[in-house]
């Protein structure tokens, strides 16, 4: 084989070990269930839906997006998981989380070819960050999921986490620096489910 | 409200429920197991995969592709499955699957706004037909990950089946269409499969 070829089939090899490696993420399990049935959601369908709700909602971006790039943080945003397991949007310590996801994209990243690595490594980085137009727009819609998911299921992974009204509210309202339609509707949404009697709102009184 | 803002949110609901409905593609299982656990995957996980495919490996296909169109078509290629059911792409008769899905993509995008309705009925359509460049190497991509997911689980969905080598490689060399690079890696894994004893040679005796 010439030393082309060879490169080659070397590069197509470490896309592949990167792609094998990455379907654990189909084992990380989230807090929240799904629309359609009554068990737990995993890293990749959320990752999945996620993609489609920037595909369909783009529009509703508070800034212009390059839609592209909004699609790609959210098929690679949770990657990190593989070993960092997924962390409650509620949890109170949020900085072990940081430094261990960033330990496991370097490692996961680190397993394609140099250049897609850096493209990737940046892009999960500007995810991180939430201070360009997409990984606010993307911000946004990696809220809206779980905030519907709670809407139709009796508020279930606030009830079991005991989160209160106040918090899901304070919480969620960064979905707003992402897109103030959607920011809208998920507030409606938590508020409807405040009315419903499906989560406390200890902290109001 | 105005009637531009009750447009708005007329629109903004249509597709939120097209959003909703599409959940149920988790619910539809595949007949090849994870890579990483022994349960059987589901057609949002394997949309999920076939983008990063799409992502990672788009060098690769022999045509240059809009590698954004590509991933589009991943994400949504098997929406049609929720009312149509998986079809196992050895299955003999091919005809009644076609007809069922046409309904399911008509009713499925129906639910969103027209012009998204006939921008992903087009696109589907696309994908289906397996002409442009997008297609072919979309469906390269569609058909990498059972070649993979079979290799690595022993044949399981191949034997379950009784689909023999010869059958497997005749259907999987589409993928020579979308992409050599990927073909060569496909047809070396089936081989090997063939050499382990896991998937039956009857059709070359």
């Amino acid at each position: 084989m010439s030393a082309h070829l060879t490169d080659t089939r070397e590069r197509f090899l470490r896309q592949i070990a990167f792609l094998i490696e990455i379907d654990r993420v189909k084992t990380i399990f989230r807090k929240t269930r799904l629309l359609s049935d009554k068990r737990y959601e995993n890293d990749a369908e959320h990752g999945w839906h996620m993609s489609l709700m920037a595909l369909i909602l783009w529009e509703h971006s508070n800034q212009q997006v390059d839609i592209s790039k909004v699609v790609k943080m959210a098929l690679i945003h949770d990657l990190v998981e593989i070993d960092a397991g997924d962390t409650f949007l509620y949890a109170e310590d949020q900085k072990d989380k940081t430094a261990n996801e960033r330990k496991c994209a370097e490692r996961i990243f680190g397993l394609l070819p140099e250049d897609q690595r850096d493209e990737y490594l940046e892009l999960w980085e500007e995810f991180e960050a939430k201070e360009t137009a997409e990984a606010l727009f993307a911000g946004a819609l990696d809220r809206l999921g779980p905030v519907m998911q709670n809407y139709y299921d009796g508020g279930h992974a606030w009830k079991m986490h005991n989160v209160t009204a106040d918090k899901v509210l304070k919480v969620n309202s960064q979905i707003k620096k992402g897109s103030e339609e959607i920011w809208n509707y998920a507030k409606t949404l938590i508020e409807k489910v405040v009315e419903r009697g499906d989560l406390e709102c200890k902290d109001r009184q």
